[in-house]
């Protein structure tokens, strides 16, 4: 496999996945920073640095920006996560230098104008209330705020309207001075690049990246709790989740796989129950949400009010029959699931350069097909089991509901069912 | 370009584009009828018809479609839209045998149980629902039905709870045996397969197929009107149209490059104006949606109710100085975008496979990448604002909002700004 990876003196590491045969190209900028990063009275600042990066910097107009990389056919775009922002380029191979240029450029060259700001701003709030029209987006802010409140990890990562009207020039190069910082980055490519090159133009580049790590985000504290908001809707949105495990648990792998068996494809426990033997929902599927230092673990359902009652109990139902009778055939099945999903993944430049961003972000090194099959196949249908137990019992649950929720059952009931604690 | 193409005795098509390098394929089969191929009393109909193919085959129960392509990493798909269903499958190189015996079987051997249908009835039910509950999903149903009001083409594809109950295994039979034939489908496959093989098993899984065509869709007629759903969302979801081209117009490829240019991507016009300039939206785009037989030309905006009253004025003057001062340098930009879009999709195993599918189904061959871009290039500047001039003054314009829409300028004053009839 033809990965390279290279420390520059910055501690700016850039990572690449040649892949010969292609004329195309995906490269980007990782911050390992995100919403999680921000300080209490920072929130949506890491989304809004985001979007502030494309609206100019010394010697390029927001416009210029666009125009130059859409000129040539590429595109760049941006994304801010919990725990990562990463900026981005699909371009074809001659025009790898000049997406390098802009992403180094918006980075480090922003201007941050104040009309600039007070505009986008706006476009933000517009954001925000589209992400609350929407009851499937909706949910999961409801959702991660109750899993864990009171801190940055539990926030929308836009912000509310008013938190990020509140927002400055001051604390937009405060947030970027504290996280945009060369050890805390990654550079990573894949397709028709060439490794050399894209090493001697990010050294060429990002010479001015301060070279000690920025802080690390307060520890996530799972706590769990109820959040419902009753709206005239034929569907109720449903999210009921349990701690998890973070990337480097050991114990992070068995909860991939249990996500998968429960609630994964379309052999997977809940869709053949919910879905397929009992037809009470269209979107029924579990998921595993792992962070550097915890984790969340969920399923989420949506169906008509009359259906809830139903419903739930069968949820519930799954959750425990997961702990007690999960079987090697289905664990097999999900680790081919994932091993395939793994190689399409290789096959991917865009996949790809986010796949190796994120490991070396986390582990500091690429980690290799086998290995990761390696772990994989070293789940058991035990060690599934076991963690299913766990992960049910060991902390109160979250529920998160909108729409026609007033019948849903509550936190503590559920919390009752499975021994858990009700107070976090 | 390694393409091939065979046609076998029944009419059925396989292409393929192999890719040597490449551990996984895409496969699948595409079917030229959608949901405009339903009778008026069918509503729905092809949409349900995609569901219940993997619900049961003579051979198969519905768990072990799902469990025996998921035991090897793999997965099944489909999808129903106006003019095709597909059914698709994505596996690594070995299993594509299984994957076309499996496509084979839930598209010929489908027993359409009774208990089977009224559960996935009820499955669609939800899934009507949580596209109601979707701002902007059922907004697009609202204007597709005012574009092409009292016609297949015009209704939303996954029918009404209503019309999927009535519903029955003869009309699903029906709607089957009147499409579901050899010279309306075809198999298109790319990324690791074997051309010569996959004819082979083709013809020994597909020998069933009726020979003959079967109906053409009623022609679509472009009418245009106004529909509006007040709700209370804190922003307004409004879609404008006009009259857009047929893929097989003259003018299929300037429509394309108009959208590109007035609203594609970020150099965009209206990305500019809108949210560049003005900050009224974050979500602003053009688009232009062909069919075989004709097209629908439209400008997508979300934004707060207060910024209606000037967001408005602003699109309808784009849409006008896009036909009176479109450059050379903002078409450049379009055709590079859409040049290296394509060979992006040459390099991706799925695109590829849908792309050279609709080609067939459409030309009744591959259209290589030299020609695409010869077609894409020969678009000038002048061919963009003179089809830009026709498309916003040729017919009654289409309006749909939903939110806070009560202030919404209505078709007949855009159709006197642009001089359009206001009756179709």
């Amino acid at each position: 496999m033809s990965v390279r990876v290279d420390r520059l003196p910055s501690g700016l590491t850039v990572a690449t996945h040649e892949m010969p045969h292609l004329e195309s190209a995906a490269l980007g900028v990782w911050v390992g920073a995100g919403s999680r990063s921000e300080l209490p009275n920072e929130h949506g600042l890491a989304h809004l640095l985001e979007h502030m990066a494309f609206k100019g910097t010394t010697t390029r107009s927001a416009v210029a920006i666009a125009e130059e990389i859409e000129a040539v056919g590429g595109e760049v775009n941006a994304a801010t996560s919990v725990e990562t922002t990463s900026y981005y380029a699909r371009v074809l191979k001659d025009d790898v230098p000049l997406g390098l240029d802009i992403l180094a450029d918006i980075l480090q060259n922003s201007v941050f104008d104040a009309t600039e700001l007070e505009r986008e701003q706006h476009v933000i709030t517009q954001e925000i209330g589209a992400a609350h029209d929407a009851p499937d987006d909706r949910v999961y802010d409801l959702f991660i705020e109750q899993a864990f409140p009171d801190q940055p990890l539990g926030r929308a990562i836009l912000g509310t309207e008013e938190t990020v009207r509140s927002a400055s020039k001051d604390s937009l190069r405060g947030y970027l001075d504290r996280h945009y910082r060369g050890p805390g980055m990654v550079i990573s490519a894949a397709g028709a690049v060439d490794h050399d090159e894209l090493v001697r133009l990010a050294s060429e580049k990002f010479e001015r990246l301060a070279t000690s790590s920025g802080p690390a985000p307060v520890p996530g504290r799972y706590r769990g709790g109820e959040g419902r908001e009753l709206r005239e809707l034929q569907e109720a949105q449903i999210l009921i989740g349990f701690p998890g495990r973070s990337y480097h648990s050991d114990d992070y792998h068995t909860a991939q796989v249990l996500a998968a068996t429960l609630g994964g494809g379309m052999s997977s426990r809940l869709f053949q129950e919910v879905r397929e033997k009992r037809g009470l929902c269209y979107s029924i599927y579990a998921f595993h949400w792992a962070f550097s230092d915890t984790g969340l673990f969920g399923v989420h359902a949506a169906t008509g009010e009359e259906d809830i009652a139903e419903l739930m109990p069968v949820i519930l139902g799954e959750l425990e029959r997961a702990a007690s009778d999960i079987t090697e055939a289905e664990i097999a099945r999900s680790r081919a699931q994932m091993r395939a999903g793994l190689l399409m993944t290789l096959e991917s430049p865009a996949g790809r350069a986010g796949q190796l961003a994120r490991q070396i972000m986390l582990f500091g090194r690429p980690i290799g097909f086998d290995e990761l099959v390696e772990k994989v196949d070293s789940v058991t249908a035990e060690s599934v089991r076991r963690l299913a137990g766990k992960l049910i019992s060991e902390g109160r649950p979250t529920l998160a509901g909108i729409g026609p929720v007033k019948s849903l059952i509550d936190s503590d009931r559920v919390a009752s069912r499975f021994g858990a604690p009700v107070l976090a």
